[in-house]
């Protein structure tokens, strides 16, 4: 029985246990939101864990880091170090989105080296066997996608993003709606290219049941994909975006009806002004589905920083409803990531994680502030540098422009405010 | 006359008509906007200047950047590098926010390699005089606060900050209603121990209309600071803040009245949820003057990359009004800033301004990131980094983690998303 399942009978799990503990919410609630299909415990039954983490309504806001190889860059050693970074920077989850080497033997490593929740997306698995082959990514057969994304739910993955939303329909609108960047999903990409050579309707949502049976055998928590998910402001919300969106949360019904844990993902690049409208229509759409969100970037010229574009919209997304944030890292639309780039994007993600969940009351995040703000006015700087969101980065920083009164720094000196007026209380 | 002055007679200065020019606005519309006490042009007469900038209703989003020495780091090379990084990154006003070695110098140095608007905050000179000579910061003479700031208007700023709004009754408030962070505004708690220590009202409140006569000779713009920002999200929104742009607001009106170009200074640290409400606060209490914000910071802590907490803030904060950011620069909370961080503090400031510029529909900014994204998508990579908000950092970033193909990036590679369904319209 998957984690929904037992919700619904009102029985609760060590996963429930360990989270309700961890968050301070009541088991009794955490069961009901599992229940409802507001909340999902990506925890694959192939794989012990200690770490379970759920996302959705009444819990912190998660953050996800993607690593992986490319075809220029397929060095596993590398992928372990990016995983240790993004580990260390405090993400919650990670997807191998490995495209470069041999996939399996990548995800091996990583799964056995990751003690948190661990993502994939199979499609690239199917992808990339037919193209090292000689082949194209439209020479994939439909029973190699199903293959991979069994071979994955056997492998320990506890949740794969699989972009069941591509339908003919849905590609459709982007020929009466142009768009400036297209598709810039890689796996709707794929999947629209198998579409278009086969003149055939998305594999993966003609066969979608079969999906279901083999994510209840593991309870696999499927991500439905947004393949369509604008990748220039000027795309955001239109038909092609929208549609797909429809689509989606008819599939997560029909996932959650099947005891399916799911979730839906969302933008994207979407600019300040709309990130409000299109995380509350999802939500509407989807009945409350956890939403996991790819940014939204909230501009497409400053690549170099799309941590900061992104952590941005990440924090109004999160503001807003969504449940899940993926990391974007400073070299996005520019490389692959090292492991700094790696450590970059997660903090800069937990950042907006955090503006949001105190934006949303959660109380140990107001804490944290607070704590935090008492020990500023106190100048008790190695109490504030511990509870530092990146402590090793703060001490450094510090280090590099030393005061020479180690009571305050050296912006202010001996004009620090809390030295020029301390009396008030 | 003050360009106020002139806008209320519907008469053009030349830096009017070059700011419409380069804003592509209507000068009409410029001069009403002057003239409604809702558009500044901080342009001091004895400074001749080729980069006048508006700011306010109807203009782009300004960035400023914050400079100047400490006590503890008082070299005015290190000053004039930080100047050059922050021209070189694209800030539109510096301010010389100076506090160790000889100020007049410093100052005098660094207005002249300035092409840029030049602020100041003059209390910080007439307390570091006293301090410097022995005595304590509530030794300054009300005549050495008047004079600082007549000697900076002489020098040629364009726009000093007067923390006029920290009187007697607003600081009552701190008493009834404690604070966890207290005053954090340097030259609000320079004037609030002087009035602690003296037992009398604000000086710059009290002699008011000395400096509006000062300001109006030289059409210097007053920032009205607000010495009661919160510096802990905690004390966001509280009876202090809110009391003292009561205070401001009428101030305001009164320079306005004067024919004195004024703008209004806010948070501070505000959670996420609370920005929207404090804009529109100040906003609708000013009628409308133009808004100088410093962040807001979305958490207290995330020292370290305090550039991004006040991103998240200042995109939202402009979003719904503010019109001018003060950047926050990486070493906020740790320490005086390098070269290095004053350009990373400029580039996420004015991603946040471009963001919340987009947000607002400015035209051009739409159309910047129209003209990227067709380069992102046509894979035309020279074309896509020179319009990059940083195209050294994204050239260097990609040159870091090059391809094996130069037309894709090392992400993706041949798998690129451009390659893989090209074919879409």
């Amino acid at each position: 029985m998957t984690q929904l399942a037992k919700a619904r009978k009102n029985e609760a799990t060590p996963e429930m246990e360990a989270i309700a503990q961890a968050e301070g919410v009541e088991l009794s609630k955490l069961i009901a939101g599992v229940a409802s299909g507001r909340v999902v415990i990506p925890a694959n039954r192939m794989r012990p864990r200690e770490n379970s983490i759920g996302i959705g309504a009444g819990l912190s806001i998660k953050v996800n880091a993607n690593i992986g190889t490319s075809r220029d860059y397929a060095d596993i050693e590398n992928e372990l170090a990016k995983l240790e970074a993004a580990l260390e920077a405090g993400a919650n989850s990670v997807m191998d989105l490995s495209t470069g080497g041999d996939l399996a033997t990548i995800r091996q490593q990583l799964i056995e080296a990751c003690p948190v929740v661990f993502g994939t997306v199979p499609i690239y698995e199917a992808a990339t066997e037919v193209t090292e082959a000689g082949g194209k990514v439209y020479d994939m057969k439909v029973s190699d996608m199903l293959a991979a994304v069994q071979r994955h739910a056997q492998a320990g993955v506890d949740f794969v993003t699989l972009h069941v939303g591509v339908t003919r329909a849905v590609l459709g609108e982007l020929e009466s709606h142009p768009r400036v960047c297209g598709i810039v999903s890689r796996g709707g990409a794929f999947l629209a290219a198998w579409m278009q050579y086969h003149g055939q309707e998305n594999p993966l949502f003609v066969h979608f049941d079969e999906l279901l049976d083999i994510a209840r055998e593991f309870d696999v928590t499927l991500s439905l994909g947004d393949g369509l998910r604008p990748g220039a402001i000027a795309d955001a919300g239109d038909s092609a975006q929208v549609h797909e969106t429809v689509v989606i949360s008819e599939l997560a019904r029909r996932a959650y009806e099947a005891d399916v844990q799911v979730m839906v993902e969302g933008p994207g690049h979407v600019p300040l002004h709309l990130i409000q409208s299109q995380i509350e229509t999802i939500k509407a759409l989807t009945g409350g589905a956890p939403l996991y969100v790819l940014g939204p970037l909230v501009t497409d010229v400053a690549p170099g920083y799309d941590h900061i574009t992104s952590a941005i919209g990440g924090a109004l997304a999160a503001h807003f409803g969504a449940d899940f944030l993926c990391y974007v890292t400073p070299i996005e639309h520019l490389g692959l990531p090292s492991p700094q780039d790696v450590h970059d994007g997660v903090i800069a993600a937990r950042i907006a994680a955090h503006a949001a969940d105190v934006a949303r009351g959660l109380k140990s995040a107001e804490e944290w502030d607070l704590n935090f703000s008492r020990r500023r006015r106190a100048r008790d700087w190695p109490g504030q540098l511990a509870l530092a969101i990146d402590p090793e980065r703060a001490r450094k920083l510090r280090a590099r422009a030393a005061p020479r009164d180690a009571s305050v720094c050296s912006m202010c000196g001996e004009y620090c405010v809390f030295k020029v007026f301390p009396t008030q209380s």
